[in-house]
């Protein structure tokens, strides 16, 4: 215990567990290696066993931590977990020297955990299958969330408390205790995520796609991240796969409690109010843009449909997979794409964004306050699924949304201070915070993060994981009174 | 009564006596064009007969309307009044020929009532002295408030119903009944406005303007509003004259209600914490600008210092006179303009944006948010001036912002599929919601809105309507629930 009343040793006894989950993982990249490129393996080897010794040491030099903590510890553990994976999964960028710089290595691990698929890699397919392997699975971590795993394998949080993390990676905004049994829930959401990246991978490999390629794009997709092994990203693959993954997005961007109720209770999911509007953008924004495409662009019919719905999809869902640059679309096409990147995926999704739940409950707050305007004696409740929304659940949804613009512009103003354009700046931030990739101008499909000044790297690294984190997490450990007892 | 149970006899009644009412203000510029050039008088002459037939046709046919009246009635005379003297304000222009097209007649009227001044003229000195004066008193009758006005001289809506008419045009987003007499404050509002005007006449005829420059410039700053009498704004101007011009800007960007506290119980407004940020903002940003001009561009300091105080104040009051091109300096320097378009003046001042009110009531909320979230036991009430805030009040802010956001978001994209390219269709409409004047790129301060499609100059003429009326009163008359009984 310090002074300020933060469990610091508690902290730092659970980062050091985190790290050896990570380290573990890493043996994985490992075998990839031994496999694909021998010579190579040693090296990563290095990494794995730098980073298991750093959460060897960490893990137990603190056992003797006591147990008392609170919200502050948890907020400490997640953000502070984040970042230190991060660093960690730099190494094997920077041990092979793939990517020299530590900016870069950092931006683009971020860019994995926080499974945004921002890039700063000029030559994708230059990497070694062990390095190509490592940048997929951070995809495939950062989605289902390291605590989640972390939970489900050491199961040594108290049930109490693993609320509070859960709901920082895993947004839960009318925060009701949804689940009796969170350990329980956490078990059956990794199953399904298995599931899916399996079953995706097998459907891939129909296609006539080779086995490491399947894994790395699957785990790109049901992650919502984006990276892929390829530099067009899926501009070249049959249009069955592009069909395959455009399936798998639009499953992984849903709210994953849905998939719970649908196999145990057998619930008719569709009368899901925040599945209905995410499915409704989808099918408006996608409908719009394949007329566009057909009419103006002068494409064929399934060309335009295919290509409108992927980079709807890919950019709702906050994937950021591309099957086409975007760019070349008439500017309204586009700005249609970054309205998206400000709604992003459903709740409890692995997408992001200011998700369709918050729109949702926003718009329901807005058109009552237009109704009670003309008609002042009309008693009405807001009902979200068929159930009242409390007065603070409005209050605080409505404040996410004024602290993520208001984020974002903060963000784009240091970028242009940075001398980017302001184009530019506006894209790269908006694709960060809402986890999706590919931005505008200098950071469109076409190009990557690389030529951006390292500072607005940094800034932007920070957005990723505001956004991936929900903001609250990580901005409150900022605020002076979070140190005061 | 129609079957929607709006009585739109009462409303048409109501447009008859503002027609009136602006007739009767439009003899002011025939008097001033009778002295100037009188070759020009009965051009000018028409309109205001027009006006005033229309006006008095609208009065007499519709004396025996049932008094019985809502809500809603004040909505709709509220909105359509500011877009029917809007469209009879069109007629100097049109009359005279100094502007053909209807649409940009009805957007230069527009940016005159609505007190943004943004302009569609190239050659501003080229007019004859009585439709210049028309431009200006359009600014003048917008600042105040067409209602306010005619409450004053007609005296004859209900003390109660003054209230929600009173604030639509005079925000007051606290919700508080703030007078036990609306009339009798809106009276000695009217004398403050009076006499600032003329105070400020007096000193610029000090500094050697000439009577009726002065009368016009006065207008435009007591106004917040922004149209001058030359072509290149307040550029060509002393130093003195740019002086009284920023003292005048930043007192009308305060809030009225503080000079009838000031003078009739002679408090100590500077414990008002929404005056107190709007000096913070102003002394800020103007302090941070102050430096890069001087360190970056390498002005001397006082010029540095006038120069940038001048765009701050002028941007952050919405009044929009500009003393240079602020797209010369760097980038990061002029988005932090645009900030200053976003937050706007005092709550009931003429001024434009969100309102510094708003930007204080939520940064509180989520400052709290913050304290609670590292210390859930706290128990803290959010104040306002040392009195709690009422959580609707709270979520009424929040939810204001949402829509502003959504609304500037919505209209640049209309602008954009209008082929306006995306910088100068964000720079447009955050200017001409705002009620600032000059954007970005083609229409940034050496330029004006010519150049835009007739589609974009009416989208932006409703964004203009939408920020100065403050969103709900315009929106709400397009909610289908409005017309239900």
């Amino acid at each position: 215990m310090t002074r300020s009343g933060v469990n610091i040793k508690f902290v730092i006894h659970h980062f050091g567990a985190i790290l050896l989950l990570e380290g573990i993982f890493m043996i994985l990249d490992d075998l990839i290696s031994l496999y694909y490129d021998p010579l190579h393996v040693t090296i990563l080897l290095s990494s794995t066993v730098v980073t298991l010794g750093a959460g060897g040491f960490f893990f137990l030099s603190t056992k003797n931590a006591t147990q008392s903590y609170s919200d502050r510890e948890t907020f400490l553990i997640v953000t502070g977990g984040w970042v230190l994976i991060s660093l960690f999964g730099t190494l094997p960028y920077l041990f092979t020297g793939y990517i020299p710089s530590f900016t870069d290595a950092f931006f683009e691990t971020m860019s994995g955990f926080t499974t945004t698929g921002a890039s700063i890699l000029n030559n994708i397919e230059g990497l070694s299958k062990g390095v190509l392997f490592w940048r997929s699975e951070t995809h495939w971590i950062g989605g289902i969330g390291i605590i989640v795993i972390f939970i489900t394998i050491f199961n040594f949080i108290s049930n109490n408390n693993v609320h509070q993390l859960f709901s920082s990676e895993f947004s839960n905004v009318t925060g009701q205790k949804l689940f009796p049994k969170v350990i329980q829930v956490t078990k059956v959401l990794l199953i399904i995520y298995v599931s899916f990246t399996v079953l995706e991978t097998y459907l891939l490999m129909q296609g006539g796609m080779n086995f490491f390629d399947s894994v790395c794009h699957s785990f790109g997709t049901i992650a919502t991240g984006g990276f892929s092994t390829k530099n067009n990203s899926i501009e070249g693959f049959s249009p069955y796969i592009q069909y395959v993954i455009m399936f798998f997005m639009m499953l992984s961007g849903a709210n994953f409690n849905l998939y719970i109720a649908l196999f145990s209770k057998r619930k008719n999911i569709f009368k899901d109010e925040e599945l209905r509007l995410y499915l409704f953008f989808i099918f408006l924004i996608g409908s719009i843009i394949t007329l566009i495409l057909f009419f103006k662009m002068h494409y064929d019919f399934e060309y335009s449909f295919r290509t409108a719905f992927f980079q709807v999809i890919s950019i709702i869902t906050a994937t950021g997979f591309t099957s086409t640059d975007y760019l070349q679309w008439p500017e309204y096409a586009w700005i249609l794409l970054i309205f998206l990147m400000f709604i992003g995926a459903s709740s409890s999704s692995t997408g992001g964004g200011i998700k369709v739940i918050r729109v949702l409950i926003a718009g329901k707050y807005i058109k009552n306050l237009f109704k009670k305007a003309s008609h002042p004696n009309l008693v009405s409740v807001i009902k979200y699924n068929g159930k009242p929304i409390p007065s603070q659940v409005i209050r605080r949804v409505l404040a996410f949304i004024v602290l993520y613009l208001l984020i974002a512009i903060g963000s784009a103003f240091l970028l242009m201070v940075d001398h980017v354009s302001a184009t530019t700046s506006f894209g790269s931030v908006l694709t960060c915070m809402g986890g999706v990739g590919p931005g505008l101008e200098l950071t469109g499909p076409a190009s990557n993060f690389h030529a951006l000044p390292d500072f607005s790297k940094w800034v932007l690294a920070f957005d990723m994981l505001v956004g991936r984190l929900e903001i609250f997490s990580v901005l409150v450990i900022f605020v002076p009174d979070f140190w005061r007892s």
